[in-house]
């Protein structure tokens, strides 16, 4: 068995302001990867459920993005509530969250 | 199927000199990253594999640390050769490389 149950990895990329991709630090990735570590902290799910800083993900132009392995689903949440989707839908509950996920990345 | 083929995050995290766990950044973490980069440049496996940057992946003591996606298969390569036995054997041809395995971890 893996060592978590389900890991989930937020881009924090910064990019200059003259991309034109944008980045996720500045669509909100700072604040998705803390409201997980508030909601983990909160589930007490040290040890069982993991939730990282990233650099670029490669889908600059969809972020906020994540990823959540072992599944390799790509989410783009916006907001906590969008987050605790996740931890209790996904995260908690092995359902795929759809109306979140990142269309065409699998 | 998920977006990447495998998903490769190694540790960068840069802890104060003070901290007895040590972190990956002075293990070599960095140079870990970049050679999976340049390796996985040189195999052409843009859009089939990826190699990111990930923040603290709590395993400090055994750093550098590598978590492979979707297997979940924790690591620590020294080295250019352990890189490329990691790409040879694990990601191109989906053999757990023992030797380099972190034990314990999963």
């Amino acid at each position: 068995m893996s060592r978590f149950e389900r890991h989930v990895f937020t881009c924090i990329n910064e990019r200059d302001e003259s991309d034109a991709r944008g980045c996720c630090a500045t669509r909100g990735g700072v604040d998705v990867h803390g409201w997980f570590k508030a909601e983990f902290k909160a589930r007490n799910w040290k040890g069982r459920m993991r939730a990282n800083k990233a650099g670029c993900l490669d889908a600059c132009e969809f972020g906020p993005t994540v990823v959540v392995y072992p599944e390799g689903v790509w989410y783009s949440p916006r907001s906590r509530e969008d987050v605790q989707a996740i931890c209790d839908r996904h995260l908690e509950a092995g359902e795929v969250v759809e109306d979140l996920v990142i269309p065409g990345l699998g």
